[in-house]
């Protein structure tokens, strides 16, 4: 058995900040060295960061990153560095015209670069992903490019290197994140990187959580490896990464498989450290769990890591939010607290005339048990001179009108101006299923610096709401809240009181706007299930909800397309949004991208 | 020599809207048949539009453009037909895990689909775009791919179809848009078809209009042409098409070129037509126009043609607009009033106590000239208010907090109360400058459905003003406005009275914002140009500019820096921007895709 000791080096990324990455690098160097290990990892674009947008086009920074890498291979007197950099090739262009980068694996021993036949201390990601928030294409060259310009096939290009680590001599394929999730290319990296003789296999990665993807690796790596039989190291970053209307959480979560496909050693999620191992020692096996109860808890973390770390990067340290004694406003200013700290967020209620005393009560609550700084700022008279004032302009109001005029009142008159007062920002409060149908108004509850929420069904902010209290061991979020029906509150037909609230039926609706959204379904297809009697079963509905809901099929197309219409022409709206948390499988902005173009119904269709 | 009659149809395509798309492609090929046309033409992607988004996703909307292909075919008695639409292959995968699609040329005649030896009734698309707002990676499979796929060389399936006309047997090479845009890839679709024994060459586009994208068009055909020595058609369609965040414009310029590369016959931008001509009749010849008047007109059609068609797909018939007395509330104003016709557009203007009156008579002036309806609606009792509540609740204002509750109260009070109460929208008025360096205030002067200049630099939006006064032979645009100072107008230190206005050095500062939007140049760049003293050539200034602005090295540095924190900061405000007209080269929105990421400014490079 070979003696290979490795340290994996699950890092915090910094996108747009190569200085301070490179020099975390280099101190996890100097200290893999000192505890003695042979090869040392980090993940894919540690460097300059994965998402930084179309600053791959600076050449200035490309260069900056270049030297970079002159400087991580000085580094490696004796020991292997691994690590992920832009690669660029100043001589040639891009598909895009401009010079030519690849996302690279890059590799040095003892100041001095690798070499495994075919390129001199770097190989390239073959499978460049193109979906969701992923833009690869847009930036790099990939290997499956560069096989097609030198008419070769791509298979003589993924080479494993020959290395020596004291007397032994191993081959080690290196691979990118998405080589390894193959199944939809016409090229398996890693087996190719087995039949070319790699007995280890190092992924390097820059992969954002989302729901159970963690488990799906797993089993694509036991798939992998159990055809391959070689040792499979992943190697992830930790922190947040953005397209500006999406965060991204990267929950590092690297693991060590051995060659049976099993889980010999994992980093916590979210979690800066080193795992450090005697590879090709098999003994310490565990099995990932998996509940519902962890579904949860994983998104209430990834939710407290995004924000914390985006409040971080951004410099916010203050934060306003409009609470109304609802549940939305409830969980996010339970996790912005937690983050931000009770001395740094203000709750403020601002009632107008069609606020309860029941939600009212609630906000205080909730506020005074967060021990958060609370205040009520009424709206009405304000409200009232803006309608007299566009009135006796010959402008008439109606009911719709005037419930926006309290919306804009809260969120542009008070809410910003406290955070400009207080140097912070505004929470926004949107969850995803209010999003999807425009249940929202513009430069009114739509501001915001960022919306911890949007990326949740309402029954998603319920179930984070259940986990908040339980973790606090107490009702942190007051029962009343949990109670009360789900309402704007901004005329009479929304009287909580009176249970009334929302004119959206949420344990049907959250589905729908899933099936539209995640499952990609349009009303069509939809109607097809319900012509079927498979829609509950699809949906993951309640038995029987349907009929509950819905008298006949007219009444059920009828709100169908209706929700259709108001999800695609409420787009407008989405494209003000502020940016959201993804933690979903499809999140509302760069990771769903939509075009505000008309609406396309059932009968439209040929 | 062969007769040969085509019809390219320059038709507007609509995004999303198949049913009406495939209707008009019927009657087209209906007239094109009456007038004895051999073959009609019809541009990329025309049953379905191109810039979707995410809708690609759709299976039902698929399965619908895929029998909207059967639909045209049966359309094809007596005629030839080549047309764009998306080609699905349900058996296989694209590299998303989705059903695979095919940006697709498809052809047919008779009612039957032609066969070119490889694929019977279509060819694809070769080379997909991926930089800008192009996305085709994303949702397409390529000829490249399927080449990798089947383990051949792509030239192997780019073959030309074989066909008949009359007695006549021509063979034609289908290409798509990028495909002659062929530099910075590894093949060229157009010679490697020629090679394969095409005689005409037919390419049909879905191509957004750029500044001097037609000429650098006939370039690259001419280049081509003159090695390759056929007959060139270009047929592109007319419309708008969004991402969201960008609004692009399809000017259509459908082009018929000799074998010489010169220009037979060309249609006119933005214009539903079709060319009709007999081919290899090369007689007619002529040179396309260049100047800088013609950059200029083309700016304004654009802008008018855009703003057009955005308020017909998205049904807005009424705007509201706040007129400052400045010179981009003047052409907004003047822009949008052509549209939609005075009588559905109106003027505010929304004095404090800052206002002068130069501004506010220049304001009245311009909107009684557009004829428009006017209001003064004043906002300083309301703004004291504002701070009068906040500071009772113990939230101090400071000058810039005043300055943006102001700001807020024009565009979330009055501006969107008054939209909200007409039916309408507002129209924001920011230029490309001010949103580069925040010079705008969210939920303020941010606000707006549409934002027409928001891809003009300040001396663009001079420019355009001043081509609206000349086509309307008279002072449309009162000449104060042109003289007046750039201002907010938001505290003393904005008197323009006093010749004081925005912290903005235009001259310099426009074209430091193209340097670093257009050009990707980054601070360190622009400092060696400094200091290899060719930074006025570099950046196109007039001479002695840079001097006049900035004593020394220090100073010239300092705003640099400034200014690149401010435009990289200033992003969190631009993710909530409303859509933007894409007239550059790079517009802010989804053609520049940007991170909220820190500044990394230029000690921080190794």
């Amino acid at each position: 058995m070979k003696k290979i000791r490795v340290a994996v080096v699950q890092m915090e990324v910094i996108p747009g900040r190569p200085d301070k990455n490179v020099k975390k690098i280099i101190e996890k160097i100097r200290e893999a060295k000192k505890n003695k290990n042979n090869i040392v990892i980090f993940p894919e674009m540690a460097a300059g960061g994965y998402l930084i947008g179309d600053e791959w086009e600076n050449e200035s920074l490309i260069r900056n990153l270049m030297e970079i890498n002159e400087k991580i291979r000085e580094e490696s007197e004796g020991i292997m560095v691994i690590w992920g950099n832009v690669w660029a090739d100043f001589e040639k262009v891009g598909e895009d015209g401009r010079v030519r980068k690849y996302n690279a694996a890059l590799i040095a021993q003892n100041k001095r670069w690798l070499d495994n036949g075919v390129f001199k201390g770097h190989t390239f990601k073959t499978l460049l992903p193109k979906y969701r928030e992923f833009d690869d294409e847009r930036y790099f060259y990939s290997m499956m490019k560069l096989a097609n310009e030198r008419k070769v096939n791509v298979e003589e290009l993924l080479k494993p290197f020959e290395v020596k680590i004291g007397d032994e001599k191993i081959k080690i394929g290196l691979t990118l994140c998405e080589d390894m999730w193959w199944e939809n290319y016409s090229v398996n990296p890693t087996e190719t990187l087995v039949k070319n003789g790699a007995e280890l296999i190092i992924n390097i990665s820059a992969s954002p959580w989302t729901w159970r993807k963690n488990n799906k690796r797993h089993e694509v790596v036991k798939k992998i490896l159990l055809k391959n039989l070689v040792d499979f190291i992943y190697c992830n970053n930790v922190g947040i990464q953005n397209n500006g209307k999406n965060i991204f959480l990267f929950d590092g979560s690297s693991t060590i498989y051995n060659s049976g496909g099993n889980l010999m050693v994992t980093a916590k999620p979210y979690n800066e450290e080193i795992l450090e191992i005697d590879l090709f020692d098999e003994k310490s096996v565990f099995e990932e769990e998996n509940s519902e109860e962890k579904d949860t808890r994983e998104l209430y973390n990834g939710l407290i890591y995004g924000l914390k770390k985006f409040f971080e990067q951004t410099g916010i340290k203050k934060a306003v939010i409009g609470v109304s004694g609802g549940i939305d406003s409830a969980v996010s200013a339970s996790l912005v607290t937690t983050v931000l700290g009770k001395e740094n967020v203000i709750g403020i209620n601002m009632p107008s005339v069609f606020n309860s005393g029941l939600t009212k009560k609630s906000a205080e609550k909730l506020c005074r048990n967060l021990e958060i700084n609370y205040k009520i700022i009424p709206i009405q008279e304000s409200v009232d001179r803006t309608i007299n004032q566009l009135e006796s302009n010959g402008f008439l109001t109606n009911e719709m009108v005037r419930e926006n005029i309290q919306a804009r009142d809260r969120g542009s008159r008070i809410l910003a101006g406290v955070a400009a007062c207080i140097g912070g920002v505004i929470i926004n409060n949107s969850n995803k299923t209010e999003m999807a149908l425009g249940y929202t108004t513009l430069y009114g509850d739509m501001n915001g610096a960022i919306c911890p929420l949007g990326d949740l069904y309402k029954w998603e902010v319920y179930e984070v709401a259940r986990y908040i209290n339980k973790i606090n061991q107490r009702e942190l979020i007051p029962k009343e809240i949990f109670g009360v029906v789900p309402s704007a509150e901004l005329s009479d037909k929304q009287d909580v009181t009176k249970g009334k609230g929302d004119p959206i039926l949420y344990p049907y609706h959250d589905k729908l706007v899933r099936a539209f959204v995640e499952f990609r379904k349009d009303p069509k297809e939809i109607l097809e299930w319900y012509d079927n009697n498979v829609i509950e079963k699809e949906m993951k509905l309640e038995e029987g909800l349907i009929r509950k809901y819905f008298k006949n099929r007219n009444e059920f197309r009828k709100d169908l397309e209706e929700k259709w219409r108001i999800y695609k022409l409420s787009y407008f709206k989405r494209i003000q949004a502020p940016p959201i948390i993804a933690v979903s499988r499809r999140a509302f902005g760069y990771d769903l991208r939509e075009s505000q173009n008309g609406v396309f119904l059932i009968d439209s269709q040929l």
